[in-house]
């Protein structure tokens, strides 16, 4: 489909969304077998037309090539042996997850008679909107297949050709196994306002779910009328408290900041009790930068004096200003804040904090359970690395994603993200009073 | 306060998000004898401070007849002695209510070492925007109070008086029960830009629960940068499957239609299977008319050749076009409608209906089975009148609103609405391999 003008993309975005709806009340009433045999029989498309995928990504890399896109973007473009091996994976292992639609639960007989409970079931239709990475597409269709959701699929342009021949085996796998082709649907346009179209199509769209840049993630909720599963900042905490065992402060320390740098739960500011700063804080610095040689750390005036005549930390220090205690490095950068005790600290994480995830160093019972308690975070851990926050270290079997918001779902999403509960009611001839 | 113009009106309202802000991280920690300390408190004032509150009242009452406001208005804005007594028992109902904060689930743990579960904890700042009903004011605030938020209300312009009576004992109960008084705060303006700030202030605000007539709530919903609860139709069906017990057939659709008109949950469309449609029909619709001479039923036409020489049912009876399938009435109005079995009957009640409460009456297992499973519904019900979509029927205590949307919270909504779950991950020192 070409588009020429805003007027034709809204009504193929119409059109869309329709097809969407309808094909999603197919899938609701589906069963636990026939989505399974659907993954299934995509996959095996997948194996048999490998060449076709392969070659349709050539076209994309090739096209990328030669408008310059940065080497970063390519490498997420391109599908290899291993991530086309990863993709037929994916799929084998989300079709052994368990089935989280047709959950009843809390049944109870009410006082009129009325036995009510609880059934967990899709959302309807979710939208997701994402970079040029094609392994996605085929990740996002099935986490939504399994949960019994239909989706509208729309990746970053540069992967047009490779999201097109994914979706077509898509389709005839989806055939096979005698579901809607709707029920997967690749935007055949590359038009930015489709994107429009898509998240303020509350008739026929239920959720929408963006992956990409910060900016890119707040404009498309700022626009959107449908409801946004998204994830922001992760400006994440780690704060040794007085009564820390200090293995464990410097062995959290040094994998929360240094296990890997692009992630959203890694730590961005390290906070230090006053009282144990001036034993703890030279060890943890010297082995935060003993784990690479690139760290920065950047101080507050009291961390500043504790380290600046440390021999092993010379060209690793500057001075901390305001903003950095609001910022999420994504990389080896360090944010060093001493702080009175746990009130200082708490304040501090739940002000510049981004609410995505936060540690206390602790053995002490009291200020544990205060730091669990007070905290605003999605995820709020003692004595160990914020790095476990994550869908798969959660048991959580897949990940749509994480979540910064309150409402629906937060920190890390399962399938059960793409889900709600109705009421039901059996009753037997019951009427109101 | 007085607004003289909007840059005046954001700066107000950027003070009180703040103050609410501040004040929730107060009461998220707040144990529950003193949330329930901070009730009775509140109790205690306003039966020290009756008249003056029934003085407010008459000021609104008096303004709201000098401008011809409709008598149904004046009704709901009035604070007689029953009503005043209503919002004194409502206080020790929700003191009465378990506290939802600080349950802890699913505790379990990971191959990791770490022993991950789920607390629940306030969202935060709730807005509440509602017509002018001042037992509403201290209804929403003793909810907020409950489940550990700080709340900001808009009542109606119309109540204005009585609400900041009733605020002012709020705060006295508060600060005699030691907590901040900025956790319930009644805006001081009746300038329509505070709305505006109110759902738009991201920052501050965690969700939105809106009162009032259909236009308004769908006005907010559409402007709300915050998320919103809120509740749009309520245009509820009964199916009569051919395998229907005649007299629960009877006796709900009776009940579900004219129990009572202006509640959502109210029966609006009726559809029969067409094999025992001639047998069924006119004993349901004579029922129906005999329990209210005013009923109007509004047919296709099937059931108009069924019904058309009822002697019984003269008078009452009237075609239906296409736009009675779409129609919440709220009066004695019926839609009547014949389908070919139990697919035409979920594919009407999916496509026509609002998704709010729809019942099957059969006595056939598959087909209950499938009713229950297919239909897209916040409450879906077998054998038991749409009445009972409700709060207090279904056990919550207290009612936040029903909600029509599928994030979050659907159905009728507890005090768990205003609440969310984060993770909370006890270590012993683990890092991330």
């Amino acid at each position: 489909m070409s588009q020429s003008n805003t007027a034709d993309v809204a009504t193929y975005m119409q059109q869309v969304g329709k097809q969407a709806r309808t094909a999603s009340r197919t899938l609701a009433a589906a069963n636990t077998g026939d989505k399974n045999s659907a993954l299934i029989a995509i996959h095996d498309v997948l194996v048999d037309n490998k060449q076709d995928i392969l070659s349709a990504n050539k076209i994309d890399m090739d096209n990328g090539q030669k408008n310059d896109l940065e080497a970063a973007l390519l490498d997420r473009l391109e599908l290899n042996e291993d991530r086309f091996e990863g993709m037929l994976q994916g799929l084998k292992d989300v079709a052994a997850l368990p089935d989280p639609i047709g959950e009843v639960t809390d049944m109870t007989y009410r006082p009129s008679g009325i036995h009510l409970g609880k059934m967990r079931v899709p959302l309807g239709v979710v939208g997701m909107i994402y970079e040029s990475r094609p392994n996605v597409t085929l990740e996002a269709a099935s986490l939504a297949l399994k949960s019994g959701n239909a989706i509208i699929l729309r990746g970053g342009s540069e992967a047009f050709e490779s999201n097109q021949a994914i979706a077509k085996c898509i389709h005839q796998g989806l055939k096979k196994a005698g579901l809607s082709e709707h029920s997967v649907q690749v935007l055949q346009t590359t038009d930015r306002a489709a994107v429009g179209e898509l998240i303020t199509m509350t008739e026929y769209v239920d959720v929408i779910v963006p992956r990409g840049g910060k900016g890119l993630i707040a404009r498309i909720s700022n626009d959107a009328k449908v409801p946004v599963i998204k994830h922001l900042d992760g400006n994440c905490h780690t704060f040794i408290d007085s009564d820390a065992d200090s293995k464990i402060a410097i062995d959290v320390s040094v994998n929360a900041k240094t296990h890997r740098y692009g992630t959203c739960n890694t730590m961005e500011t390290l906070l230090l009790d006053d009282t144990i700063a001036d034993e703890l804080l030279p060890k943890i610095a010297e082995a935060i930068v003993q784990a690479d040689d690139a760290m920065q750390l950047r101080l507050d005036d009291k961390a500043q004096a504790l380290l600046k005549d440390n021999a092993k930390l010379e060209g690793h220090l500057s001075s901390a200003t305001d903003e950095d205690w609001d910022t999420e490095y994504l990389a080896p950068i360090l944010a060093i804040k001493i702080v009175a005790g746990i009130d200082e600290a708490i304040e501090h994480i739940n002000t510049h904090g981004s609410h995505h995830t936060d540690v206390i160093i602790t053995d002490n019972y009291t200020k544990s359970q205060r730091f669990i308690r007070e905290v605003d975070s999605a995820s709020v851990m003692i004595n160990a690395s914020s790095r476990f926050a994550d869908g798969f270290e959660y048991g959580l079997g897949a990940e749509i994603g994480i979540s910064t918001d309150k409402i629906h779902a937060r920190g890390p999403v399962g399938l059960e993200g793409l889900t709600s509960q109705k009421w039901i009611v059996y009753g037997h001839g019951e009427t109101r009073a």
